[in-house]
């Protein structure tokens, strides 16, 4: 059961990833988020903050708004959201507001994630809602996607 | 100088606190929140997660967007965000994330904030920007307007 569990994650991961180097095509910070319940992909998005001109412009919480759209309803119930980077401050507090089940994430973020790098947002039991937290899924790929992009801007700033 | 800033601290929360009693009068938690820069509204709003079920629904990310529009930029220098209740986690994140200049807040969250009561976000030196918190103005006021809503919807309830 387990090993079918992880084959899933991978599988979605995969698709985080995708768009992870759809956001980067477009000048964005790559990074992918999909959201999925029952096995069916509920809300997806990548990083948009420049394209739109919004701090909030976050993979996570664009999936996980259009998932509250698809789903009719604010609380995101069995929702299990996968990120290709681990999130910041203001993504893991808007999973515990969303109150989603599972988060899977590919690559630590040193500089900004709050799921274990700064801080650890998900296991302050203060919370009124608890999220269950895999890490590392195609984590060398999410690495190799995010150091390429920083290499190819700061070539292109000369 | 310092008097005339507080005047104007408490100015604009008053403009905040009419937004959280809208906010009640539909039945949304009291929470308004007022984004100025330069003397003037760049962006307003009040809860909306009910109404627009919406997760990520809350005052300050909604008032905060709308400033995002208005200036045509992520990067919300100079921007003060007025807001009637202690910022939650995903909120103090955001504050970080669009780079606003100062936050005014009422009334503290025990149960939620993470501007002093939970945690701290903004005090958290790792952070790559800095922003300045003033506590308590009109605190009374929001208080008892968010004391008032819950008594009325606990009685509702039966």
């Amino acid at each position: 059961m387990e090993s079918a569990e992880a084959a899933r994650d991978v599988a979605w991961m995969t698709e985080a990833m995708a768009l992870a180097k759809a956001a980067a095509a477009l000048g964005e910070v790559p990074v992918g988020a999909v959201a999925v319940r029952d096995g069916v992909v509920v809300g997806q998005a990548h990083n948009r903050r420049e394209l739109d001109q919004d701090p909030f412009g976050h993979a996570e919480l664009l999936a996980l708004r259009a998932a509250a759209k698809t789903l009719g309803a604010w609380r995101l119930t069995g929702v299990t959201l996968y990120v290709t980077l681990e999130p910041c401050t203001m993504c893991a507090g808007a999973l515990v507001q969303a109150r989603i089940a599972r988060l899977v994430f590919g690559a630590a973020d040193p500089k900004a994630g709050a799921v274990g790098s700064l801080t650890d947002v998900l296991a302050d039991p203060r919370h009124n809602h608890r999220v269950q937290v895999v890490r590392g899924v195609l984590e060398a790929e999410s690495s190799a996607e995010l150091k390429g992009f920083f290499q190819r801007l700061r070539a292109s700033r000369g």
